[in-house]
Parts: C-alpha cells; structure tokens; sequence
C-alpha cells in the first residue's frame, strides 16, 4: 500500500496490530481502531454504522474494506470535522444545536437550500440536538454524495443525468 | 388525518399512546411503539438508525414526523419484508446470507447490477450475515431511493438528470 509509513505515526501501530494480514480493516475493525486511538475523546465512541458509512466513502472498490492510506486519508478529514465540532460544544456536552451544524455545512463550503439542509438537520438531530457520532456521521455521507456527484458532473454544470443503477450504486452504500 | 380508524386496529392503541397530541412519531417515538408491540418478534429490537430510515421513507413534507396513515403504510411494507425475512431465516438465527439477501432482493422486483448487489450486501453485512435490522434498513433504503428516482423519471427510461441540491435532498436523510 505505497510504500512504508514512518514508524513514527501513532496510528500505524493500532491499524497494523487490527487490520491483520490482510493489511485493511472492515467496518468493526475501524470501529475498533479508533476506540483503541481513543479519537473520539470524551465523546462516546463512533456507532458501528457511522464507521460502515467511512468505509463507503472511500471504498472506491466496494470491497467493504479501508486500507492504510486510506484511513490516513479518513483522519485527515475528521480532525477537520472534529475541531469544527468542537468549537461548536464550547460547553463539551457532546451536543451541538442545529443551527450551529447548519454552520459548520455552510463553512465548508457546501451550498445548500434552506429545504435540503432542514431535512439533514432532522435527520441527524436526537431531542433537537446533534451528537458527535451523527455529526460526523452526516459530514462523511455528505462529503461522500457530493464527491460521487461532482465526480459524474464533468462540464460542473450542477446538474448530473444518473442511469437507475448508478443511482443505487452511489447512494446505497452511504 | 384522514377519518377515524376503526378501534379495533391492534397497532392504533400503541401508536397513539405514544405520538401524544400531536398525532405523529419521531424516531424515538416510532422505536418505542415498534418495541412495544413487539414487532419484531424473537428478533433485536430495531436500531434508532433503523428507525429514522423508516420516517425519512415516509416523510414527504421533511417534518422528521409521521402520523398513523403513513405508519400503517409502513407496516404494509415491513409486513412483507419480515415474511421474506423468516422464510430464509429457517433457523430463527436473527441472521441471512448474503446470497439469501440477494434472492430477496430480486424476488421484490429490483433489478440491479452485481456491482450494485455486491456493494449493498457489504454494507449491511456483519461478519457475512444480515441481521433482521439491517436487513429492513436495507429494504427501506432501497424502496425509499428507487420511489424518489422513478418519481423523477417521468418517462420511465431509466435516467434522471439530478440537479445537486435536489441529489441531496433525495438522499442524505435516507
Ligand atoms: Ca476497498
Ligand atoms: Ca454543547
Ligand atoms: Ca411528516
């Protein structure tokens, strides 16, 4: 997987010791690597489905697995997403109010419709209140659908014609 | 919300004890009434995730909400899942191969690639079995993302050009 990490990457050492052999973990094995890494902090640990949804985004071969690199490249955009997040918790309840996650999507950039972001903000609130995991959660998926979208809208047009099983493939999986 | 229904619906008395005045369920509130009537049988209970699918599928005015009409249109739905469900699940393990899961698929008139097939059994496989959560998650998603596909493809030939906040609005809350 190109070329050897530096030894001196604290993650290399809880990756290799759980993705085995194979040199890649699926979805339990992240799920169990970042726990070990203690990345989440004083935040609950990342649900088994928040952690299948990162495996999608980069799965560009659906085989349902993450190796090396591509989980560096996963860290990389979370500690975006985390910072962000956590400028957000000043109080580090864990929570973040929607019109602050409704922020955070406008500051990285995303353009979106008052209708579009009030269905994301229902979605991955809990009694009005967003938790990291869906935060982060709602970040990969929408990180995930725009870069399958943008990657088919060659002329950038914002407008994309999808075959019915392109659909599926693109949007199931997240 | 479209007459009275009649007081001898066995899943009426749950579901209004739990909606309260407002006549409609969040996702907690649908895991809840789920839950209590024991839908789901000798099998898990289902996730909150699960749950907030099953009101994004209905939920065509993005409240995050559903009110009885649309909750007894889902269990129409579910009811013929969980049929399917059990007649490959023959030894009540909770649990279905992926080739099983693959055959439901098809039996409910989705035609889809291997490539697709391939990449939907992964994600809701754990440690190469589908469990009854996931499985409906999964039947859900599917009939979710096709109806808002063919709703657009008004002359049914299998494409639709997406503008990219409708794609979003289409997807992220499934
Ligand atoms: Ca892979
Ligand atoms: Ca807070
Ligand atoms: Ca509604």
């Amino acid at each position: 997987y190109g070329g050897a990490p530096v030894a001196s990457d604290p993650m290399w050492g809880y990756f290799t010791s759980i993705a085995g052999q194979d040199g890649e973990v699926d979805a339990e094995e992240l799920q169990r690597c970042l726990t070990q890494a203690n990345f989440t902090g004083s935040y609950a640990p990342f649900s088994l489905e928040t952690c299948r949804i990162m495996i999608a985004m980069l799965d560009r071969d659906f085989t349902g697995k993450m190796g090396f690199s591509e989980f560096k490249e996963l860290l990389v955009a979370m500690n975006g997403w985390k910072q962000n997040f956590v400028m957000f918790d000043r109080d580090r309840s864990g929570t973040v109010e929607p019109h602050e996650m409704s922020q955070a999507i406008t500051t990285m950039g995303y353009r979106l419709s008052p209708q579009a972001l009030n269905g994301i903000l229902k979605r991955y609130s809990k009694n009005g209140r967003i938790f990291f995991d869906d935060y982060v959660a709602c970040c990969v998926k929408l990180r995930a659908l725009t870069e399958n979208f943008r990657r088919r809208d060659q002329m950038q047009q914002g407008a994309v014609t999808f075959q019915y099983d392109d659909f599926i493939l693109c949007t199931m999986a997240l």
